[in-house]
């Protein structure tokens, strides 16, 4: 029996060993972004949609907003503000009409994504790093690479408009 | 030794009947869809990301299209046809102009998703069963109930539009 037990304890922790290797596999990668240092979250196309938009005037996109699983979480308990740990994306495309459902409808009827645009941004929650930007840290990528000073310059002027909602402008949806 | 083995073994199908088990806390549930057969898939709402998309006319909405694994593994390998098990799934939200963003940009900017609308649709494939209709089934769902007779008739004349792309409509947005 005791040595079932060991057997038990070994195989539990190989079990354990895989799952501590997994994050080896998704680390953040490629350039730092300026100002907050945030490198591009690796999986993030691979994370739970919060919500989706469009945007008019120059940035003219559709867009998808999209979490981590603590943002998810915290979108969906409804809290006010975000712990630390939350990372929310922001990916975006330029759109075109489809032909296959103009044919169907018989008017222009659906505009859907295709081609990347505007970049990726990123918001990630640390209040003790972040303290002097809301408890955020902001993060503009464009294929990969990091945008310049002057865009991540702007990001937490222009996101106080949602102070009220802890500097988010989306909201989830259900 | 031999105990030491029995003990992996033991392990293994322990660990083998978790793994076994999880579909059981996320099988399909609630009312059965007319024509097609199918049950709300549980936990859809969790499935990643394919693409986003606006509709005009009658319908009027934002959208989002999810997909299972095996969806999304479809996809991003640019498969022309999509295996069985493929569920892709199709959310849609009325939308409004986002205050916050208009306060920011001094114009209107964003329109974010609110309230579902539309229903919820789901394309699944099985050559098989929905030889008849391109291999794929459709169903319909109103708050988690199954739309009428009438709109799951209507699926496939509409998706035929897009026969050259195995009758999907939307493509994967990278």
């Amino acid at each position: 029996m005791r040595r079932i037990v060991a057997a038990f304890a070994v195989a539990a922790a190989l079990i354990g060993g895989t799952a501590a290797l997994i994050p080896t596999f998704s680390e953040d990668a490629g350039e730092t972004a300026p100002i907050f240092g945030i490198k591009l979250p690796e999986g993030y196309r691979d994370w739970r949609l919060i919500s989706v938009a469009h945007e008019e005037g120059k940035l003219n996109d559709l867009r998808a907003i999209l979490g981590n699983d603590t943002a998810i979480d915290a979108f969906r308990a409804g809290k006010e503000t975000f712990p630390d740990g939350t990372i929310i994306a922001r990916l975006a495309w330029d759109y075109e009409k489809l032909p296959e459902s103009e044919a169907a409808f018989g008017q222009a009827q659906s505009y859907v994504a295709i081609h990347p645009k505007n970049g990726v941004q990123f918001m990630v929650k640390d209040s003790k790093k972040y303290a002097a930007t809301g408890g955020w840290g902001f993060a503009h990528f464009n294929d990969g690479k990091p945008g310049d000073a002057k865009i991540h310059e702007a990001c937490f002027g222009c996101h106080q408009a949602a102070a009220s909602r802890d500097f988010v402008f989306n909201r989830y949806a259900p």
